[in-house]
């Protein structure tokens, strides 16, 4: 049995099209971009950050669960820093302040219980 | 900077709540559950599958794009094979053959780019 990690991997080449295809969303932060998969009352939002990038300090009144798909960032929640890593999942409490930076290149799903935590960027 | 990864982890505990709240998947094989994030015309899928599931050969005319969130499979695309772990993605071509079976639980996610791979199971 062959361990091929090359095989039908997009690793390092970013999102596949099928999912870079959704709608863009529209997002203030330099170096972040983001694609929503809108559910009836849910998103599903797949982002993409440089390290650069920063994702200041916030909360929602709902709970936000997520999961590292490439590259490495440090996620503070509630004041408390974790290292999360490929495939390291995180379930952040409704209302618990948390923000995130970046050490690489990172690719990160998020799953909001909110129906309109972000929005498509308008049509040009 | 601590490396924390039991907190705020999800880690051998399934899916979170925010996520087996969804709608779950009218599945019929053996020792598999999965709850639908329903797009406008994609679906997002959480997969959960005991170790003696089995996902018998199959192929559709969309890709399919997934990932391994915690355990281990054997994934084999157009006859080739390709142990998937923690953090490991996968993209299938449209059309082609695939299957798959699990060396532990295992938990996945799923994108496919169609309105109706699954349904929800009926309502009791």
């Amino acid at each position: 049995m062959e361990h091929l990690p090359e095989a039908n991997s997009t690793r390092g080449r970013g999102f596949p099209e099928v999912i870079s295809n959704l709608p863009e969303a529209d997002i203030q932060f330099k170096g972040v971009r983001a694609w929503i998969l809108q559910g009836e009352k849910q998103q599903l939002v797949f982002f993409e950050m440089e390290s650069s990038a920063k994702l200041p300090e916030h909360s929602h009144d709902y709970p936000q669960w997520g999961m590292v798909i490439e590259g490495k960032m440090e996620l503070t929640i509630n004041g408390k820093p974790r290292i999360c890593e490929k495939g390291d999942e995180y379930l952040i409490p409704a209302g618990e302040k948390h923000y995130a930076r970046f050490f690489t290149r990172t690719r990160v799903i998020d799953f909001f219980s909110e129906r309109n935590r972000y929005k498509p960027k308008p049509a040009r």
